[in-house]
């Protein structure tokens, strides 16, 4: 467990480490009954002394959010134990095997006023008369839909659509290699459960989709992340590294990527592809936002030069019209897609038939005039957030200025105390996504990501001054003492 | 791979060998680029000469199903290879952890007339009328419904919805132990993925739902059947066996067992439970048709008795208002259900909200009174399709007379040719579900499913009819020659 210590500051080390792990505990990020380090295992791995570990073992037990006991070590306290959680403990010591702790992504973000953290679109932008209209005809003239399992690979006519569609984006494939997933997100993890399993290599960029890091790390792969330049994925090292460790998969998001907005350059994406044929490998390219572009259109997905079959390409639609709806595509050939129907069915006997058929009219008849329209006001927030962002950011931290897609990525001067403006933050109705979920959590980043599309845009403006504000306040108070 | 071969055929063993083969290949069971076992593995495996297995090849081969290359062996063909195909080559030997073949399950089963194979209720039966009005509704009043990931635990108002009816079926537990997901069988799904790894024991009724049995052989469980009497599961086989190896989870569906209809009794029920706490290991209780009784009520679920957490309870609404909603809920306590949201998270980041809000107000207003009416309406199907069994029945064929739910489980006089059998149904416009995948695989079924809810009644009455008349003759040809 590592914990970025500053020796410098006013406030004693047993202090900080306590501070640290307490907003761990409360934020979920550490789960009740987790065992924590032994004190000489942290002294020894934060160089400090083992009274300095007890010390704040001590407080954090004060304070109830640890137990510790002699011989049996320190855990992470639940409430006061109910006589049914009592006779529960045995599922303390019951084996899983999901990977890092998750549940932060599952606080109850109603009460907050200023959503930062999801990369989504505000519901005013969204063509959602529209659909809606379709879902009531729908319902009211073939309420049989909502009786239907549907095909496991996806309504044949939606698919019909998603392969024009991709067509004129340079991707020629037949309906037949394309399936319909419940969002991107469960088109990553049904690679993940087909293809990868336990030690194999699989490359994604530093850093990375966070939903993508953690499927991978519930499979049990060995991930590597590959820095990014202006040009995304750095291919010279990752050349290098493959020769070591060939790649099971490699996960990309090549246009706007999420987080860091990085677009690869067109060279790239020949050699990223060259290179998997020459390890007859996976690429898994996650193409969320290359319809939400701000200049000019990006360069065609890889999945365009892809030949032989080594590219899983995957586009939600619901992201960009109606996120709720869950409909994405995957794009695969030959047996690597039959492999992947065949998870579908074991995972869920079939995308919801009815969201299928509700999105099937806008995107044959309204996408492309919509996303035109969508550009421009997404582009309008962008710009009106890089404004503030120059204006009232204090010093030492940096943005990007993105070419598309939903995110900012900002860059702290230090990673120290990211958890604590975190909580901070939440306090006063704002949330953001920490940087370290974009990594292999190794390291503290000292990233976070802004989404400056998931508010009205009056609400953004006035959320995100505040966030600056309380940021100016934090690396004085934290940084700078 | 076993092989039933009829001796007394008239039938020579080459063609015998060769037709299993060629009907497998077809139906898709064997996928292409499979190889098959060699000449003489098959041969000592099946007991016949090499000439035998030879020859059989050699039909196979002439006919295109299978391709043979001196020294490479025989492998399932593909079409003739296009340019692409051919340079996809590299992804046959891409190695997957996918369980057993499952894409006979992803046929196109549009063209069948008489849907017997998928334990489903006509939409005539479901209340799609009111869910459909809710859901016209909501797409006009709260069209941000569509916009909205939810919360991956599940909206809120509607586990508090699933609680009080648990708690009318005697399951007490508050809102915060339920979790929303699309359908059991992404429940099912949750459970594995999160507890279940290689090696790991799963017991589970012989025969079983053929869903359930996809799922832990993806995770690489070791899977031991465990045979039923009229109570249920023998729970003297189970203890005995768990001596030997101890439970890391048992799967069970105790009530109208799909596919055998069979109830486990009280008195199995809570030795089960019993033996549960005894091992520290979860029993997934899946439970869909336990509102679906033609006399009395079933006994109380397991999970009703289950004071320390070792159940996880799932029950599907849309199974019995709109499967095309995929809308179940998972009751498991304690940090069993934390992990399993974790799950669900990076599952599919929840199911879509709209679907959950759409059957909100018929779960809380009509639920009761629809399934009274639902449970006459079955009733009188299953009445019509025994009494048709009882007149139409060849001699030799059994079947049970279900207290609930949807199915028949006919006993055939033997195993052999019930692949043939399927494929001159489905000539006839007729589809059901073989028993081999509600088992291990490994000794062949001779029990096939069928449903008597998936179509009109006067469908129904008619495609069963049919469905016998080629059963008879089916017996007369391959059975008594």
């Amino acid at each position: 467990m590592h914990i970025e210590l500053n020796r410098g500051s006013s406030k004693s080390l047993p202090q900080q480490i306590s501070d640290t792990l307490g907003q761990r505990i409360t934020s979920g990020l550490l789960q009740p009954g987790i065992r924590l380090p032994s004190v000489r295992g942290l002294a020894s791995s934060l160089k400090v002394s083992q009274v300095t570990v007890s010390k704040a073992y001590e407080e954090l037990e004060s304070h109830g959010h640890i137990i510790c006991s002699q011989g049996k070590g320190c855990f992470v306290a639940r409430r006061p134990l109910t006589p049914v959680e009592a006779g529960s403990a045995w599922q303390d010591g019951y084996d899983d095997f999901l990977p890092r702790a998750q549940l932060w992504r599952n606080f109850d973000y109603s009460a907050v006023q200023y959503p930062f953290h999801l990369a989504a679109i505000h519901s005013e932008l969204l063509p959602l008369q529209y659909i809606g209209a379709t879902m009531s005809s729908l319902v009211t003239g073939q309420p049989e839909l909502m009786a239907s399992y549907g095909n496991f690979q996806g309504d044949a006519e939606l698919r019909e659509v998603m392969c024009r569609h991709l067509q004129s984006r340079g991707v020629e494939v037949p309906s037949s290699d394309v399936m319909i997933t419940s969002g991107s997100q469960q088109g990553i993890d049904l690679v993940a459960r087909t293809f990868v399993g336990p030690g194999d290599t699989v490359y994604l960029e530093a850093p990375s989709y966070t939903g993508a890091i953690d499927v991978f790390a519930g499979r049990g792969a060995e991930m590597i992340f590959i820095p990014i330049d202006s040009e995304g994925m750095r291919l010279d090292v990752l050349t290098r590294l493959c020769d070591k460790r060939p790649p099971k998969l490699i996960y990309t998001n090549p246009t706007f990527q999420n987080p860091s907005g990085v677009t690869m350059s067109m060279t790239r994406r020949q050699r990223l592809l060259e290179l998997a044929r020459s390890y007859r490998c996976l690429i898994v390219e996650d193409d969320p936002f290359s319809d939400l572009y701000f200049h000019k259109p990006p360069p065609p997905p890889i999945k365009s030069m892809d030949k032989e079959g080594h590219v899983v390409y995957m586009k939600s639609f619901s992201k960009v019209i109606a996120p709720g709806c869950r409909i994405a595509c995957v794009a695969a050939g030959g047996n690597i897609l039959s492999r992947l129907i065949a998870a579908k069915s074991a995972s869920d006997l079939g995308s919801p038939l009815l969201n299928q058929r509700a999105v099937l009219p806008f995107i044959t008849r309204r996408y492309d005039a919509y996303t035109r329209q969508l550009r421009t006001a997404l582009r309008g927030r962008m710009e009106t957030a890089v404004k503030l962002l120059k204006r009232y950011a204090p010093p030492g931290v940096t943005c990007n200025v993105p070419e598309g897609g939903l995110n900012l990525w900002l860059q702290l001067p230090g990673a120290e105390g990211i958890g604590k403006l975190h909580a901070r933050a939440e306090q006063a109705g704002i949330s953001f996504l920490p940087g370290d979920v974009c990594y292999s959590g190794e390291v503290p980043s000292r990233h976070i990501r802004l989404c400056y599309s998931q508010m009205k845009e009056a609400d953004m403006e006035k959320g995100l001054r505040l966030f600056l504000q309380l940021l100016t306040e934090h690396l004085r108070t934290d940084q700078l003492t």
